[in-house]
């Protein structure tokens, strides 16, 4: 793609370009070589800029640098789609015959099964979905159209999963939640017999584990993006378009409202419900329902030690100081 | 399953019951749809009891609305019970021909080895066991009858697995514990001989990872239940019965009691003895040993964050403060 | 491998040998039994010492209780090395016919892949490179000689693994980054094209996720160790000799210098640098960038829940109780 195609593309003007160069690869400004385009998105990045390497770059405001300018209004986004548009998904179709997919299976156009992959009884796959290989696809599951399924990932029977979903390598959605009743000392297994539902456009990071309820569903609504190494207990009901950073952890039966952001290792509590747009900082923990459209947090931050230890000293002593202050 | 039998079974009494249905399927208050039965398990549920579409209910009284109930002792354990009785395991048995079991594996009677399964020589499996698709079952293993592995779960070489074993998926048993000796600059890896061993009766939740040790064990004593992404480290001990909920994370040589239970994202320091009976409640971490019989914490709340970061100002000041004070 | 040659190899006195036995395996001092070794890394264990049933023992100084001894500088780290030539790793070559290996892939001598890999096209392997079964190696890329590779581990497209690394089962490596801009309300996706670069002698433990950067890379330098669990985002460095204790979490971009170490559980923002040196203990939270040589934490440590709910009561008036004071 040359500079003009570009800045046509994405309504841009082209500023000190003397040649209209093709690129061939997109980096960020330190990393940028010759035949790359990069960007800018905040003026304190000035100093790079002047010292990149790239052959172009995109920006908001024209840069009194010798290097080519494409300005757009939003060099950052513009920057994102570039990279979608010079690197498309690979194409992939055809279902291994490496694989065991059982005959019951129903499967859309264009469907790409890799080679060692299981899929049981009664699944039904939509059209364009791509399971890469060492899959397991237990049975009923339903997958929507253009879902991708990365390596060695497992899905639970009856698991329903949408359209465009992207479950990365590790995950595995659908397994027994963790729920037992005691008898005479021990714990007995509840048997369960629920699923799991995620909805259109959700992401699921690698090694990321969702619970199957016990009789009814645990539910990712749409849009939803969680990251790795994330836990969702059986019978949570996670609200659209949030976002659960790494190794945050959902006890059963919690409600996470839309357009919640729960940041990285935050924990909460089982049957809670968190409202709307509400934002939790990394670490917290969340014993009881939170408002909606609020920041909450409990998380500390690193000190030295020996002040930490000093802090926590007198942290612990905090009832019998202010019971001898008074 | 007819009232008349459930009441029956368990002993109950039908109580406004017109027609002595058969129930097709069990859900809870709020899920259920005509043909279910479900329960209430707390008076302050009535108010969703008296909504319910379910067609008949599981209560230790007698509820004046009009739907058909079965009046049990404890509703909620009888409902659970329904599960496993309407429900039952599938039947599975027969070693995939896809997988690739070697010559020196012996194995018990109505064992099922799904595809593209590797399990090595010296391997011995009792009656009954099911191990899933894609799974690896390192040299010498041992697993004990009606063991249930499922799919993509890897168990490395030596590892014992008593009877009664459930394994969810993504989980990794035995692989080297984290230990390094320093020389010359740089960590140098202690070879980990050591074994894991677990009793009978555990399950072991998705993505949890339990260590090897260095040239003794780490225990998981018989009954014990283990979450999802749950850490633990070479050389551990975990007594008979305990609950180690989700992302818990137990560190080297650390020896919990019985009937213990960590709550989710516990942290654990090496060389700890926790003692029996010992409840720490949710985020907290141990770095001391801790007396059996009691309940520990030190988990934050999340509060609105321009409370919180108030509360963190003076707590890092505390120090000063109290200094300041005298 | 008898006493006389042990004391010979390492340098070692025999001490109350009467008989040169042979050693058939090396255990604890509470573990063993006749027939092994055992060692005493430090006085405090006399008394495991002196019951242990260990047929010999390595100490740094005679110790009077009626067991052959070998008296060596550093006990536990002859002990390791013992480990080591007693215990050598197992020779496995030859490329399996039961997976799926690219005719693009161009492999070293004496490698091992094991049945039911997928290798696509473009993949270099080195020499006496292991990969157990179940694995998967994306497009392009590249492992250097002797890196170990165990069962069910994914390795995206275009990573590049060096010499005598070692990855631990379910490992993900490469994943996409959790990166995403808000458009009309909805997250878009941002596409990742940068890749993981894992320097020579890195280890990796089970389950833990190193995500590919969006165009750069993400970095792990040579020597460093990573333990089980462990969420390392996209666009990191982790730099030489460092140590990340399970359950670490480093969010987008964040610089880890060399000989860092992060106990279990810290969790690390986006975009932090953490200097040479740096020790952060167990659980705490890394908000600010970290300078070098220096030990920080904030870490809680948990006490009797009803002392620690008081001690909460009171931290989170802190504010109103020092204003009150002033």
């Amino acid at each position: 793609m040359k500079l003009s195609e570009i800045a046509k593309r994405f309504g841009g003007e082209l500023y000190r370009v003397k040649e209209d160069i093709e690129i061939k690869g997109l980096k960020s400004l330190s990393s940028a070589k010759e035949g790359d385009i990069t960007f800018i998105s905040d003026k304190k990045y000035i100093k790079e800029a002047q010292s990149t390497l790239a052959s172009a770059i995109l920006t908001s405001e024209k840069l009194d640098i010798n290097i080519p300018q494409i300005i757009v209004k939003d060099p950052q986004k513009v920057f994102y789609r570039l990279i979608d548009i010079l690197f498309p998904e690979e194409e992939k179709t055809g279902i291994s015959k490496k694989s065991s997919v059982s005959d019951r299976v129903k499967t859309g156009k264009d469907v790409y099964i890799g080679d060692f992959c299981v899929v049981e009884e009664g699944v039904r796959i939509g059209n364009g979905v791509k399971i890469y290989p060492n899959c397991y696809i237990g049975k009923n599951v339903t997958i929507g159209d253009n879902t991708v399924i990365y390596p060695n990932v497992v899905v639970y029977r009856d698991t329903e999963i949408g359209k465009n979903v992207i479950i990365h390598s590790g995950a595995v959605i659908g397994a027994d939640g963790f729920g037992y009743y005691k008898e005479d000392g021990v714990h007995k297994k509840i048997k369960h017999i629920g699923k799991v539902i995620i909805e259109d456009d959700v992401e699921i990071g690698a090694n990321t584990t969702i619970d199957r309820a016990v009789v009814d569903q645990t539910v990712i609504k749409r849009g939803t993006k969680i990251d790795n190494l994330v836990m969702i207990a059986h019978n949570c009901y996670v609200g659209e378009n949030s976002i659960l950073v790494s190794q945050v952890g959902i006890a059963g039966s919690s409600k996470i409202g839309k357009n919640v952001i729960l940041a990285g290792q935050v924990g909460v509590a089982d049957h809670i419900t968190i409202g709307d747009n509400v934002i939790v900082t990394a670490k917290s923990g969340v014993g009881k329902d939170l408002e909606p459209n609020k920041v909450y947090g409990s998380g500390l931050q690193a000190v030295e030690w020996s002040k930490w230890k000093r802090v926590m000293f007198y942290l612990y002593k905090l009832p019998e100081i202010i019971k001898s202050l008074k």
